[in-house]
C-alpha cells in the first residue's frame, strides 16, 4: 500500500466488470479528475492496462483502491458491498442497491458503524433534464402524470439471464430509473395503488408491468413499462399541468415546455455520480435513498400478475 | 364537544367494526383505565350502547373522540387514518400499518406534520413470552432459528375474501405476527434471501410461504407459513443457542427454555397497547417500525410463485 496525500484521487476498483461497467463507469471515472481506476475484479476477465484479478477478495487484499464500486447483478450486491466495507473500503452501489431493502438497511448500518461512505446511485437522477423539470414543476398545480419506459431487454440486456431471476426485478431494473427520477422532480411522496404485472411463463420477474401512484398532494401517475420494445425506444414522463406541459424524454436526456424544446447541456450522469462520490468521500458522508427500491416493493405488493408468453433470448445460451 | 381536563381518557373511536375490533379492541379499550370506547364506524353496523356511525365522516364530524384506532381491511386503513389526522385525531393502526410501504410513510409524515400521535402497532410484539426471549437470546451465539406458523384462514378469517387481495398478504398476514416477533428478539437486522410463494389459482396473495432470512450476524432464521392448518394450530419460532434452546410458542403466549415451561403472565397484547397508546398521546410521541412490514415487501421482491389448488371458503358468499 501507498500513502495518499489528502489532495490525490479516489482509487476505485471496480467489481463486476459487465456491461454497465465497460459502458459508463471505466469511462465516467477516466473522466473524472478526482477519480482514476485503479483495479478491476471479475473471474469473467479484466481490462488491459489496469490491474485485474478474478476474485474480489483478491482484489481487496492485492490492490491499491479506497473504494469499490459494486457493478455486479444486484443479487449480489449485498455480499460484495460488506467484503468491501469490512476491507475499509468505501463503497459505490450501481441501482438498484441490493436485491431486498433489508439488504440496504444492513449495508447502511454496517457503513455508518465503520466510518465508510455508502453511496447508493440513481443514475437517472444525473440526467441533464431532471433538475429543470423539478423546477418547472415546484409550485404548479399538476394534473396528471404518465410514465413510459419501454425497451426492448435484448438489445439492453443481452445474455442477462439474472434480471428476470428473483432480485432482478425484471421490467422494474430499468423502471427504477423512472421511479427514481419521479421521486425526485415530484413534490409530494408517493404510493403504490395498482399493479398488473405480466410475467413470461418461463421466467419470474415480470416483462411488463402498470402501475398507478397516488401522490399525497393527490395527483395520480400511470406507469406503462415494458421490456419487449422493439423499433423506436420510449423512457418518459408526461407531466400536465394546469398552465402548461412538460415531457422529460429519452431517460431525462431531452427536455420539452409546452411543446418547445428546452437547451441541456450533454449527458453526463455517470461523471455526475463519481464526482459526488468523490465529494461524499472527502467530506465523510453516506448518500442512501431507498425511496425508488421501497415502490418497486410496494407494486410487488400490490401486482395482480398474468402469464404471459415464454421469454428467449438467442444471447442468454452464450453467457456465463 | 365537551371539554376535556388533562387526567381525562382518551376518548377512541373504531373505524371498521369487524372481527378484530370486537373480539380484541373493545374489550382492551374497557379493560384499560386510561381508554374509553366512545364511537363506532362501521356501514355494517355498530355496537349497542355505544354511538354507531354509518360512515367515517360522520363519525369524525359527530363524535366526542380524541382518537380513531383503524381496524378495517389493512388496503382502506390509508384513507381512513389520513381522514382521521385531518380531522386532528391521533391514529392507531392495526396491523399490518397498511397495504404499502409508501402509505406508511406518508401517513408518518403528515401525523408529524400535524402534531398528533401515529402508532403503528404489532400486537405480536406485547405477547408476554416476548420480551423474556429477547433477554434470554440477548448475549447467546445462535445456530439456527426456525419459524413455524400454520393456522387455518376458514377459522381465523372466515369470509375474509380481502385477505386474498392485492394489499392483503395472504399468509403474510398472520406471518408479519411472526416477523414483528423475530425483529424484537433477534439482536442483528434480518435480509431476506430466499422465497417460496404457494398461491391458489383462484387468488392473488399466498397461501403458504417458505421464507428464508439471514441476519447480518450470520444465523440463518428459516419460516415456514401456512394458511391451510387443519387440526392443531401452530404459532412456534424455535431459536437454537450454542449453549440452550427456547422455544416461544402459542403466538408468544408459551415460552419454553430447554424444555422446561417458563412461568408468564397472562396474555394482555391489546390492553399493552391501548396503555401505550395513551403514553405516546400524552407525552405527544408517535412509534411507527416498518421493518417487519419491510421484510414482507422484501419476500414478495424475492419470491418464486408455484399455483396450487383453489381456494374456497364457504362463509365468504354470506359477507359484504
Amino acid at each position: 500500500m501507498t500513502t495518499r496525500a489528502p489532495g490525490d484521487t479516489l482509487r476505485i476498483g471496480i467489481a463486476g466488470f459487465g456491461k454497465i461497467a465497460r459502458d459508463q463507469h471505466v469511462p465516467a471515472i477516466a473522466g473524472c479528475e478526482r477519480t482514476t481506476l485503479a483495479a478491476v475484479a471479475d473471474p469473467a476477465g479484466g481490462l488491459d492496462g489496469t490491474p485485474s484479478f478474478a476474485s474480489l477478495d483478491d482484489m481487496l487484499r492485492e490492490a491499491d483502491i479506497d473504494a469499490v464500486a459494486v457493478c455486479t447483478p444486484p443479487q449480489i450486491r449485498h455480499d460484495v458491498a460488506l467484503a468491501a466495507l469490512a476491507a475499509g473500503k468505501h463503497v459505490l452501489l450501481e441501482k438498484p442497491p441490493g436485491a431486498t431493502l433489508g439488504e440496504v438497511d444492513i449495508l447502511s448500518r454496517t457503513a455508518e458503524r465503520a466510518g465508510l461512505t455508502l453511496f447508493a446511485t440513481w443514475h437517472s437522477r444525473h440526467a441533464p433534464g431532471v433538475e429543470p423539470a423539478r423546477a418547472w414543476i415546484a409550485g404548479r398545480k399538476l394534473r396528471a402524470v404518465r410514465v413510459t419506459w419501454k425497451e426492448d431487454v435484448r438489445r439492453w440486456h443481452p445474455g442477462q439471464a439474472w434480471i428476470f431471476e428473483p432480485g432482478g426485478l425484471g421490467v422494474f431494473d430499468p423502471g427504477i430509473n423512472a421511479f427514481s427520477i419521479l421521486t425526485r422532480i415530484l413534490p409530494a411522496p408517493l404510493r403504490v395503488t395498482e399493479a398488473t404485472f405480466r410475467t413470461p411463463e418461463n421466467r419470474t420477474a415480470p416483462i411488463a408491468a402498470d402501475v398507478r401512484f397516488a401522490a399525497a398532494d393527490g395527483v395520480v401517475v400511470d406507469a406503462a413499462l415494458d421490456f419487449r420494445q422493439e423499433g423506436p425506444q420510449t423512457w418518459e414522463i408526461d407531466v400536465e399541468a394546469d398552465d402548461g406541459r412538460l415531457v422529460l424524454s429519452a431517460g431525462g436526456a431531452e427536455l420539452a415546455i409546452d411543446g418547445g424544446a428546452i437547451s441541456l447541456p450533454p449527458e453526463g450522469e455517470y461523471a455526475d455520480i463519481y464526482t459526488r462520490f468523490a465529494d461524499l468521500v472527502a467530506t465523510g458522508q453516506s448518500d442512501v435513498d431507498p425511496t425508488p427500491f421501497g415502490l418497486v416493493a410496494d407494486a410487488f405488493l400490490m401486482a395482480r400478475t398474468e402469464t404471459v408468453d415464454a421469454f428467449h433470448d438467442p444471447a442468454e445460451a452464450g453467457k456465463r
